[in-house]
């Protein structure tokens, strides 16, 4: 296991960078929307809710792009293109919680829905791409 | 001809905001960069350089998402899926000189490389989605 980031844009992982993740829709147009984002030292981590479109895309084609500007200077950016390795149910409750620490301070999630099911993916780098 | 966009979010075509543009690789994979946006009041315009990765895959394939986060409020955001309807070099150099304008405020556009060609894309909104 080797770490697929480089080193430069390594600091994009830590901060608070609200990134874009492009997944497939059915008829193959890519359908892009804001995520929170973490890093293992592996794996992308991205936590979403049972049954929105992202989930359905990444259930159907693991095949993603997640792009991050540097939030301190947007002609500064990472592409990482991959795959979906994981989907899990498990410990993606704590894991909703570690990002509304990371994002917003809180110790808990706020913005829950009733019913709501989060679910963990893990995206495995396999190309990066990068500016600035 | 009627604005796709909805009014709720057309503040976003106005503001200097580094739009998320997703295009297809020839394996299917989507890929993701920044770019300048601008709108004509029925399509999204996208100005890149001949040869680019993004060049050649809207060349391949014309479908595409566009996505901007409000520059204000990052949970504020609006998605545009559709597909390029036209690729032209007409023009594109005053279009690029016109986003400098927009989001530098030079007349000029300054990272111009040497032999860089121009080339402006058009792109009709089929589906839009947003939160905020």
């Amino acid at each position: 296991m080797s770490n697929p980031i480089p080193e430069k844009f390594s600091d994009l992982m830590e901060k608070k960078v609200f990134a874009s993740l492009a997944t497939l829709m059915p008829d193959g147009t890519p359908q892009v929307t804001p995520v929170w984002i973490d890093f293992d030292g592996e794996n992308l981590l991205v936590n979403t809710a049972v049954g929105r479109q992202k989930d359905r895309n990444l259930q159907r084609d693991p095949k993603v792009s997640v792009m991050l500007i540097d939030p301190e200077n947007p002609y500064r950016y990472l592409e990482v293109r991959g795959k979906v390795v994981e989907r899990t149910l498990d410990g993606a409750d704590d894991h909703i919680n570690k990002m509304a620490k990371k994002y917003m301070g809180q110790d808990v999630y706020p913005y829950r829905q009733p019913n709501e099911v989060r679910v963990l993916y893990k995206v495995k780098p396999e190309k990066t791409s990068s500016m600035g």
